[in-house]
């Protein structure tokens, strides 16, 4: 099955990367209130959006309401985060696999709450993903796949208080069932060394991010 | 006995904000590497700059060192990152209280990697806490106290798998000896109703956010 792209409202500056990341033909495109502005910028026609519509221009709503796409509108004083709202509704029609976009910005409660969603979707089985035009954040359970460029930044931040038996490939400076403590900066900004690489760890959760200046 | 502060190397555009933060006659002010172009911006003089100085400007260095302020130098493949090593500086030198001043930007790697590190300063007993333009991130293990003004985005933010008994005074959405969940985003983006507002927790670890658009 294809992948559920959630386009959400963070700092997109260069839309030069969204393009290689979606494909329009077979993945499900849901936007989540103020994320339209950035579909609208990078031309991409979401198959549905998703908010209480707080932050979306409503001119923008508007000229995607007029193609067709469906929205649904939720209360302002719901429980739940737009984009939490958008990524159950990816749920709901059974994907497994979540892309998310436009996830960080300089609002770090926002930043972090949809970091934690990715956690808590990855612990309950979806593969999911950040993208933005600086990050590449994956969540590693046992084992994630790098690709990139030789020097590009990997960071690798324990979530749980310790992470147990980290091997690396494909990194600078090389780590083998090493363990990593929660709040330790030793695995920050280490260097991809080829186009692949990966880390699997035997316990815990991690945070792997490729990351550009 | 006062508090020390690091000014570190994130996203600062309006340095406005900053006065108000640091006793400059009281408080031991510490620059991490990139960190001292905001100290030049904001008029400050840090007592001490440490660091590898792989993103610091050459001419703002020589210049504080012409003012006599120490530079401590560390080579560039260290095991910590230079916030850590200012952090520890600051340890190391008696402070129980640390402000972070510049640990947000767009690579979500430092930006976590500060989060995470304060994190685990806190759970050793230290008072933490990190502020730019737009946040204010305090950690709460029991009881956190918030100013602001009413309407201030306050988030809370659980980084156990749970966390017990929260209690809030002064917030919107009010929460009564309430449990939450790691991943949920329902204790996002609630308001400040005055002045003064307060949390308390009974178990576990939740970030207490403040933040503005």
């Amino acid at each position: 099955m294809s992948k559920a792209v959630i386009i959400t409202n963070g700092t997109i500056n260069d839309y030069s990367f969204i393009k290689d990341l979606i494909d329009e033909n077979q993945d499900f495109i849901i936007c989540a209130d103020g994320g339209i502005k950035h579909a609208l910028k990078a031309g991409i026609d979401p198959h549905a959006i998703i908010g209480d519509f707080d932050s979306a221009a409503p001119e923008t709503l508007t000229l995607f309401k007029q193609k067709g796409i469906p929205i649904i509108r939720y209360p302002a004083n719901k429980d739940k985060s737009d984009t939490e709202l958008a990524l159950d509704y990816a749920v709901e029609n059974g994907y497994k696999e979540l892309l998310l976009i436009g996830g960080f910005g300089d609002r770090m409660d926002h930043s972090l709450a949809n970091i934690m969603l990715l956690i808590s979707l990855s612990l309950k089985g979806f593969k999911v993903r950040a993208i933005d035009e600086k990050n590449d954040l994956q969540v590693c359970l046992d084992e994630v796949k790098i690709t990139g460029k030789e020097g590009d930044y990997i960071s690798l931040i324990p979530i749980t208080s310790k992470v147990i038996g980290v091997t690396t490939h494909g990194l600078f400076y090389r780590l083998k069932n090493a363990d990593l403590e929660f709040g330790s900066s030793l695995s920050l900004s280490n260097r991809l060394t080829a186009e692949n690489g990966w880390v699997k760890i035997q316990d815990g959760v991690l945070l792997v991010i490729k990351a550009r200046d």
